[in-house]
Order: structure tokens, then sequence, then C-alpha cells
């Protein structure tokens, strides 16, 4: 009966600049495209799920006559992707050289680091080095 | 280069009404909770992480000494669960059982379906059967 997470979901008013971000900077494979209302991303593990609030949370849709429920924040979320350790600083000296500001940095642990920055939405994203969760 | 998604974070002011239904009804792994701040939940591929936006969106927190950037956000969030296809009217059964209304329902393809329900903030949740995103 586990659950999977299937799909993250983020928010933003502006979708194109959404776009150039996940897709020219971070390097996400864009799978769908309404721009109007969403860009749907694919992830190593699961999706990614960009929605414009003004759509979603107002405007009704339906697929094969059913409702698709409204849906939509506003206000910055927090979204954390982990990367092998060893890509730790190229990921950063990548954002850096893109005029991307590091927020903060963190030692977790002796061997968890990450750094925070901010997506053109304002969202709060994290990109992590090593086993953050250390669960089996 | 590819980034996976760490930690899905979804907002709700009332962490106790959360946990009730998060650890209880959905039957996720609790593994961390701070009663005033959030609840981080493990998944079978991800953690999900319960914040109250009031707390991270207000209360400058450290870790390690560096600043943990500040979020939070307004207004129900959409999220995706995944499940093995013959698990889906255990799940809805499991759902309806305990009045959870089930305010859409999707047929996608001829072999995958999908049930919304709200969680206790509002949120959106879909519980999805089948392989929603056929990519490879």
């Amino acid at each position: 009966m586990g659950l999977k997470i299937a799909e993250t979901c983020i928010y933003t008013t502006d979708l194109d600049k959404a776009e150039k971000f996940y897709s020219d900077l971070l390097g996400l494979r864009l799978l769908k495209k309404d721009k109007d209302r969403h860009l749907f991303y694919k992830c190593a593990n699961g999706m990614l799920l960009i929605f414009n609030p003004n759509h979603t949370n107002n405007v009704k849709t339906e697929v094969n006559g059913s409702p698709v429920p409204l849906h939509g924040t506003n206000g910055p979320v927090h979204l954390a992707f982990s990367i092998e350790a060893d890509k730790y600083q190229e990921w950063k000296g990548k954002l850096i050289k893109n005029s991307i500001n590091i927020e903060s940095e963190i030692l977790w642990s002796e061997n968890v680091r990450s750094f925070y920055f901010r997506d053109p939405a304002g969202n709060s994203l994290e990109i992590i080095a090593g086993n953050m969760w250390n669960y089996t």
C-alpha cells in the first residue's frame, strides 16, 4: 500500500521565465507545455509540474469528461533536488556563472551539504549532495 | 548532471490535523516532527515535507550557523501519488470508508486512472494507478 510521489508541483505566474530557468539552466526535460497553464518536467525519479495559479485556481478544466480539481498557491514553495556528491561544485559553479545568487549553504553533517537559491518566481530551491535522508 | 527530486513540500497551518491524515490515514512514515514548524515524511521514493507557513515564512532558522531560507505558501497545492495498479480499489475504498470525499475521478487512458481528494488543509491530492508518465 506504499505511496510514491508521482508529481511535485510548484507555481509561478510567469511560465516563460520558468521555462528558461528549468529547461535551459537546470536542464530538466520538458515533456508537456500549455503556455497559459503549465510546464511538465521529467526528473530522474518523478515529475515536476509548474503551474500558473491564475489558471489552475480559476479556469475549469476537464479530461475525458471529468473535472480536474482547482489548485494553486501564492508565495514561495521549497523544493529540494539531490545530486551525486561529486557534482556539487560543478552545479554550484554553473549557477554562480549564470548570475544566480547562492542564498545560503549548509553543512548538515560530515558528508552532506546543500546550497539554496531562488527560481525566477522566488521559490526556494536547494541542491543537496550526499545522503540527506539516511533511511532504508 | 541529472537532478532528482529529494523533497516535495506542502503547507498547512494545522500540523496536528495533517499528522492524523498523513500518518494514520495515508500511512506515511513520520521521520521528524517539530510541532510548530514541520512534519517530515518518508515516501517510497522521496521525502514529503509538510510545513506551517506561518513559521517557515516568518521565523529565522539556522542550521550549523547558516540560515535556512524563508518559504511558505497560501492556497491549495496539488500533489500526486502513484500506486500499483491492482491497489486502486483498495485505496479508494479505504478513503471513502474514512469519509473522505472523492472529488473527481479521471480515466486518462485505457490503463491509467486516478482519483482526487483533499487533505485537511484543502491541498488537492491525487492517487494514480498505472503508468501516467510513459517515459524512459
